[in-house]
């Protein structure tokens, strides 16, 4: 079941995957240390772009969906993972509500929302799945595609606790980005566990906030290898105030793509590397793919049609974007058949428990390819999970691919773990 | 991958297969909770049988050999295990040494080794093997039959630590049960991590210790299961000063078989089982199923012929036989094909990570099956791990047996960790 990669990879990634796997004992030692020091995020998704010269994260996602395309054969280590995560967090608990996304009628989201249930239940722990869909006012059986059935229920809210009309839970897991801002109904839940915390919701986070985390990570962890931190870290900048709409705020927007491009070209040409730099600017608290454009040139700017400006100006759930990060275009030189592909890892705690390729047909090496169209390949976890081989030639082996996403992946859920800790509101302030 | 198995099992097992899945909230819970209190020893094996009426461990394991019957495919879970447990105890760790037996010429138990080494050092540690055996005076490589080769070091100990000549581990892994009593260069390591401590090995362990522990953790599980936890333990007795080859002390052995014999038939005349009742005396420190008889009649015991006194009378290492422990007979319902089929199920901290089945052709029901001529099939770990299938018929599906086997497993474990905890010389004592 490994995917049949097409990949021309050159020379640098696999002097980076040599390195990585050179450097093992090291790099899990100092992953222990940091997690000594600080706190996974409870599951974390990260997608990752391998442009055959670097590769790097390019959106880490704290309240991900997906986890229906992790075979059966990823679940044991997925469920093991969710022993530890819910023994370090809430040892005591026996009943864990999951609330997710409004999304009653997309099977798919409902699929991934039935395998975390199935996770959590083989965990052992009674599991049910509360909807803050104002149109789930009882029990709703939903049929899903293939043959199983999933049952949303209306939340209840008294003045301490959220649950159910007849389940009290301990542990409340998010499977809901919040992007319109954390309702009422879940605030103010001081009894109760809430995973990963409100602050990890898209009200709040910032993919600035997060890359400039990770360029602290991808920093040190350079270090620890002795390799250039831009190997594994996408530039970027940002620009605040920009209307799409309207058309204001885009002078910030032009000075920023073309200081990234420049700098892009530099590095392009200290590698000796012939492909043309682009830039993705993204809302800054955008998701699910959405208010995302590919620019190449910054004359692009001034050619906008009204469909991109459109699809740049409001997010999911309605949201207005005003914020924008600009982000080094990282291509992906991965392909599966004839489409591109881009690897997306999963992790539960600290721990890398499965992954996928993102595999879009219809779209470009240098384009988003989380849109619609887009297929998903398991990756071959279910034989080699994260388990580098030792002595096979770099770029040759699937597992020792495969250990590098992990490793990046786990870069960048560090660098989350940074974020949540710098943007918790209840943190304590040692001055 | 599943082995088929021809088993008879009859009612109560599969009343017990129903209770567990149903209580499986309850019983993660309580294990969660159990290990807030205890440790669990470092890694685990225990061999348990299923008679059909009753499912129960018969010996627990704490420096386990056998990981290379583990299939390639639980590999992932072992690692993420060994990379939880590491975390755990010494999260700063770099190098590993591993301690093996002196078996330096069976590449069985080599391969074995050879398996620790791989899922340490795919957890991400320098692993070497440092061998205490007098004639391992330089590195030493041996030839596996599997093409492999497995290096054997001589340990170099100075007044502090103990390591290899350029290899200073800070963590010492321990797979050598020391039947022979501790060597004086493993002990006095203050600086350094034993894992399992000393007195994890059978020149402190008493079967009958532990066996004590282990009811003590039956009760406690068969009061939160409603069950009569004679289901899940075996009864026992004990005698010391016992002396095969002189003849003596066998008027308290006599006694003893006679009452558990007795036990054992009121016991099955309350469930009506139509079997014939025995017990099976063991050295009580002993281990690689050496010093262990079977007896079904207080009479036979007059009968014993010189090779069974030879063989009661010395086990591994040379080591004389005084005490033993008299254990209710758990028959082995479980055949694979004609064979008959005991489960073993391996633990690395407190997960379930695989298992497999102990398979003789030549033995019968009521027999010791860890004898010469057994064989392993890997359990159907690899799909199904130890994931139950709610909703699957008691007694018709491979994981929902697997996953009580892992309960049974992990309950032998956790007393194993009270067992610990009561012989630790270290212990601080709070009167």
């Amino acid at each position: 079941m490994v995917p049949h990669l097409v990949t021309a990879l050159t020379g640098p990634i696999n002097e980076l995957e040599q390195r990585i796997l050179d450097s093992m004992p090291a790099i899990e030692r100092w992953f222990r240390l940091e997690w000594m020091e600080h706190t996974p995020p409870f599951y974390t998704s990260v997608d990752i772009r391998n442009a055959g010269f670097k590769l790097a994260p390019v959106d880490t996602n704290l309240c991900p969906g997906g986890w229906n395309n992790l075979t059966t054969a990823m679940l044991p280590l997925a469920v093991q993972a969710a022993q530890a995560a819910i023994e370090k967090i809430c040892p005591e608990a026996k009943n864990l509500l999951i609330i997710p996304e409004n999304h009653t009628r997309n099977t798919f989201y409902l699929s991934n929302v039935l395998q975390l249930q199935r996770i959590f239940g083989m965990a052992g722990l009674n599991v049910r799945i509360g909807s803050i869909h104002p149109e789930i006012r009882e029990s709703t059986p939903i049929a899903l595609p293939d043959g199983e059935t999933i049952v949303l229920e209306p939340v209840v809210r008294n003045r301490r606790r959220l649950g159910l009309k007849d389940f009290d839970p301990c542990t409340i897991l998010l499977n809901n980005d919040l992007s319109a801002g954390a309702p009422g109904i879940l605030e103010d839940l001081h009894e109760q566990f809430l995973l990963p915390p409100l602050h990890a919701g898209w009200s709040v986070r910032r993919k600035s906030r997060h890359f400039q985390s990770y360029e602290e990570v991808a920093k040190r962890f350079g270090k620890l290898l002795g390799i250039d931190p831009w190997l594994i870290n996408p530039m970027f900048n940002q620009c605040g105030e920009v209307n799409f709409a309207e058309g204001t705020g885009l002078d910030c927007l032009r000075g920023n793509v073309d200081a990234l491009l420049t700098r892009i070209r530099r590095k392009y040409k200290e590698y000796g590397i012939n492909e043309k730099p682009f830039v993705v600017v993204k809302a800054d608290n955008g998701t699910y793919g959405m208010g995302i454009m590919t620019v190449r040139d910054v004359a692009d700017l001034d050619q906008i049609n009204r469909k991109t400006r459109n699809k740049m100006s409001v997010i999911k759930d309605g949201q207005e974007v005003s914020d924008v990060i600009i982000q080094e275009g990282v291509i992906t030189h991965e392909r599966i058949q004839a489409a591109v592909a881009e690897p997306v890892v999963y992790m539960m705690d600290r721990y890398v428990v499965g992954g996928f390729y993102r595999v879009h047909a219809e779209r470009g090496v240098d384009e988003n390819l989380n849109a619609p169209g887009s297929s998903f390949v398991p990756l071959a976890f279910e034989e080699s999970a994260h388990l580098p081989q030792p002595g096979a030639k770099p770029g040759a082996s699937a597992p020792n691919r495969f250990y590098m996403y992990g490793v990046i992946g786990r870069l960048a859920m560090l660098a989350a773990s940074y974020e949540l800790e710098a943007t918790d509101p209840d943190a304590e302030v040692y001055d």
